[in-house]
């Protein structure tokens, strides 16, 4: 995150992780602010062990694709709505330059980017490839209960 | 693809694919046109061992959502555009629901989801990791050359 | 549907065809989340009887569109202010390929989806063709009641 | 139409009447320029035994709201793109106020417009309905046949 | 009005044109909902005396345009903010197509519509071009008042 | 005028005055680049008999704005599209502060300038109210001639 | 400021200016209603010892604008969100025409104009440029301590 | 500047600073291609007695941001038209999170990036100082003289 005040937003993509059981790390990081620290981060990364970033900002939202200039690894990018309706940080993130992409999801969309990383582990971890099939199916129950609920709406000329 | 009027702007990922040793076959699939083509298609995917999956689409794009609705592989959107500058597209690909995620590129930009496409298959393809890091030094040089160009510039009182 | 969160706003429309004597049904369907229980519902509904499908969605909004390429039935698209004031959701219905139309009213507007369904019903009904011609009078009603309304603000150099 | 420069556009919504055999009239009428003229035709359309108007307009759009307000026939907007990309006739077509709605396709999207008329016609008419469903079936197959084209395109690590 | 849920907007315009002594009536008259209504208002406003027109539209606004195509009396046009920040109102108000001009005052603007139709019966109306000098002058004091007011903030380095 | 690069768009506004018999001047005057002489002409104006002023910039467009800060006469507003589609210069013309409004038309609109402009001297010039009145006629007369052109448009199933 | 209703947004200004030691001065300038006062703030300003003008406008913004056209001083526009999210006045504030620039920051973003201007002044004053350099360091003191804060979270797969 | 590609429209920039006898280099410097040599730019700039940087970018524009994060010397921001008319570069410079301002000048607006450069310098050159007010109104006589051009357009009604 470029901000703790993102934390609302963002921990949505940590309980996906926790979920799943995803070992991660939670930063606060800095484009602007701390940009050496991101440096080390971003550098150091991939020899830590990291296999995937998420990176999340509003505003001119450079973080993601600071991170990204420096690193091999995928990274994902949520823009944050902090002005504009989150315009500006969509803008910011999704529109990197030829030969460096930054992964985005939609406008305060964490949960998404926790899912998307969790594809990426998938692809050499059986347990959260199972995993991510589960939730996929349990998306389906809500959305069948929920239209089991429609039912109980009760119009004149209603037939269901 | 959803359809072949995008092949110019997709070559380019092909074309990172192939420079990157990675095998791909290509698809003209419309989520609109043959959806049970797509249906099959992203069904399928997985079990016939393809990892990632990259989808491009204009206008009210839904290609790629609709692929990812019926896989749990990553799936790298591509806004193409085809009216409204991109900004359709854009939206319709990048803004996906909560549990259902689109790794979004910039519009047209076939290239980064190709390097995006390799970002994951190097997870476990020490030569596309390698590939990715010489790209990456490659992009290096070519600004580092175009500096030098410009020192042949000459103004009065330019100092470099 | 897409989601009963969108309930509060499509029982306009539930209203309108409630009023008119039109039987309906209301259905939770996410072309994301349950993209089988769409292509049943899509494939499945000129054989049931059903002649006119209201479909409403927000955000990257595919599910008039996903419907619309399944059935030759009219589908009318509501796009639902779920981010971006409802931009995204109105340029992800509206600006379909060639061959597939959405129908698509205003933002959040599902009493004129409801509306615009009892308009196709009309052709062959003229209990609802009658039904539509009283509507539109009582439109004008209350605007003529609204205007007599507005002779009641009293200001010194106000004529009437 | 409101004005003839609209021809080029709209004349791929008669091709789509005149393919699916369906009658059909082309008239140049103006919101602005021949209110009246505009008037007469809402006014009698039904009576003459129309059954669905289609109403193009670019700019401030104002054809197919001010038909759709003297009707209760179906109108189908279609948004030219005259000027800022055609956004300021989409809003000015589909955000029509609660009661009268216009069934809006995409920017300059006049097959679309000939194909939703056709899906009305189909509501009374087999031929017509027979017709929709070639009409897709034909779409399929270019599809189908535009992917057999791009196996014919080369590269040393293209599987297919 | 298209509708008296503008009046708490409009009724600004009302208090300049009272304020300046200038004879006014209010209607509420809707181009969708009473189109007839709006007919005969146009067409019989000049010969009524009526100088110039303020008409107030949200949405797809069309009262404006649509009374302009009807008189050659100026039509003062004010964009209401009723969904997308007021943006589709007013484009649909002053994006007029060639010939007839709609004068167009920002979103929600209803006093500058009372001042700008106070400027043209300044024309020939002596008492309300001095009321229009009185209150630019008022407009100036304000600003002055306020600027004193600002020598009261106190910071330590603050010079005024 | 800000800008003679304007004399084109702006030319159409000229030749309704001119055949209109309106006596009328033209300027370059540019608010940033001759604040001086703005202010002069400005203030001025309605001494030397101007009865109307027509100012259309681009970009940053203050020219109106500025002009309306400096006269109780009604100023008239051109956006003149030079970049982003002539949004930014229809937003800096028509939001303008309570109590000095501008009268703005559509985006390179100058022809609409110019009626607008004569909508205001016919207030005392019943010739150019005669003007205004076959002006109008001959649009519709225009648009009837066209629409008897589209009646040689021929398809099988056209019916006029 | 144009308006003192500007004050809330632009005391984040004067307190950076203040912090700094840099001596300041609050106006309410508006370019529309107190234009002559602007123009002896703006060409009296370099002569009265200031070095640098920082200026707040919303909607139609033109008062950073108008100062630049009347000193070579560098202006500093701050867009004020009234309306629209503030668009209407960053386009009206950052697209000035070729020769006048006004140096401009985000929206709202006062303190950033504070920062700016103090950049400006410590070109020739060590201490605000050490004051400068101690305010970046503190930003990063913030974000290591958010960061620490972040490590308190407590997930069971969370490793930092 | 972040790509040669930029050259066509940065060079305006160098242009005015070589009128105005200010010493500069050109360098091609990518935030995201080239990070060390931007960290290495931007860290050395002070010491090497740069005063003040102008960066340019497209896109998801991040150059300037960059900079501004690693020195306390004024960024001059330019969006660069590279997508999206400039909107995504505009946003990305401009909308800077507290504490980091960059001073953005209009969508590719060299010119004026060099402007606001030599506003900065002339802060302790008398030359400079004066090369800028000749500057100013060698604009100033641009205009005059294009005003005195208009006179030759003659129409019937035209009086000047």
């Amino acid at each position: 995150m470029g901000s703790t005040s993102d934390l609302s937003v963002m921990e949505k993509a940590a309980k996906i992780l926790n979920d799943f059981k995803i070992p991660f790390e939670i930063n606060a990081l800095s484009a602007h602010r701390t940009p050496e620290a991101v440096e080390t981060f971003a550098k150091n990364a991939e020899n830590r062990g990291i296999e995937v970033i998420i990176a999340a900002a509003g505003m001119a939202a450079h973080l993601p694709g600071v991170i990204a200039s420096m690193t091999t690894l995928p990274v994902i990018g949520v823009p944050i709505n902090a002005s504009l309706d989150g315009m500006d940080a969509l803008l910011a993130i999704v529109q990197m330059p030829p030969g460096i992409p930054v992964a985005t999801v939609g406008i305060n969309a964490a949960q998404n980017a926790g899912i998307l990383a969790a594809q990426f582990i998938a692809k050499t971890d059986n347990n959260v490839k199972e995993q991510l099939k589960q939730f996929k199916q349990s998306l389906k129950e809500k959305i069948v209960e929920a239209n089991n609920d429609l039912k109980k709406i009760s119009f004149e000329y209603k037939t269901n």
